[in-house]
């Protein structure tokens, strides 16, 4: 991904994106529940998450762990174990990525945080591991899914899934639970719903 | 905003954005300690809730509440609930946002969710519904940062902070909780610390 970036340090980053951008990325960004049998390539599942990667965590924790299934003899894992209703919009989408988070992330803080010698130790017990990594994994989902966008592809967020049978299927060692799964690829119009209503910024935010 | 996107139904949403747009809301973007005196205006604020707003969310429930920290007064009362370290630059930053989420979210799902009368029943328990609220304003979270960065802007997200000292001083009615407090503004390089590094794919993602 580093070599395909031909950055230009010239450029004015303190200023907004077009308007197609921000349509891509938000305004006109839909949930898509079918799918385009257009394929979705390795290297696109490699940038996604050399873009995801670099998203601001805790501490840098980073705790997110990702399984992009894409085979058939994933999906034939993965789809029993979701909701009725996501199964086969599931099975029809080129990449379902699991989005999990490791429990035990302080294990790797002195990899992701070198200049704090004593950054495990800020993650003493296990519940305050797990929500901690909750957090922080989903705040990562927001980036994969920002990133996904921002390629060009769309995505199908859901959380209609068995979390411990996906555990123990996919994760069987460690301590990794799952989070949700987000299905990727290029949409169709087909089972879109009409888009919900949102909150006004007087009923979700204030400026004081 | 929707009045400011002259959205062209011609263009093509499924290729990728420019790598100075990757560059921008990734690639190049770094969490700030160190504001310029550019100001960002209340309708950048407005914008930033009208991009962030769209981002998906669990059944719509977006739990996450904002609190625009942007005057003198607002930040006597921010500040010294944060941990010292956090203290002089967020005094610097032009705005502070306190991320927060509603635990009684389900309240407003007749309104969300419209299409399905019982959502509110979906979440009957509060530990429950803090989990869930916990989990997507996280989501929201991530969509903020980054259509901040989308904006211009950059952050600095913070978690060292008095969560119950500013769900007291912030939110003293209801049920929300905090989850934690980004700067906002026209980053300097000052402070800027070396990145800190990321886990490669092999480490934190596979293909199945």
């Amino acid at each position: 991904m580093e070599a395909a970036v031909a950055y230009d340090n010239s450029y004015d980053r303190s200023q907004p994106v077009t308007d197609q951008v921000l349509a891509q990325l938000f305004t006109e960004a839909r949930t898509r529940n079918a799918w385009s049998d257009r394929p979705v390539s390795e290297d696109i599942i490699r940038q996604l998450y050399e873009l995801t990667k670099f998203g601001p965590t805790q501490a840098n924790t980073t705790p997110a762990r990702f399984v992009f299934v894409t085979s058939d003899a994933g999906k034939e894992r993965l789809i029993p174990l979701m909701a009725e209703g996501n199964q086969a919009k599931t099975r029809q989408a080129p990449v379902a990525v699991i989005v999990a988070y490791d429990v035990n992330f302080h294990d790797t803080m002195h990899k992701l945080f070198p200049h704090a010698p004593g950054a495990k130790d800020w993650f003493p017990e296990r519940e305050g591991r797990r929500e901690a990594a909750l957090k922080n994994s989903s705040l990562q989902a927001g980036y994969l899914i920002s990133a996904a966008r921002a390629l060009g592809l769309d995505v199908g967020p859901m959380t209609g899934i068995d979390f411990a049978g996906l555990k123990q299927e996919f994760f069987p060692e460690g301590d990794v639970e799952v989070n949700m799964v987000i299905n990727l690829g290029y949409g169709t119009d087909e089972n879109l719903f009409g888009r919900s209503p949102r909150l006004s910024f007087e009923e979700a935010a204030r400026i004081v």
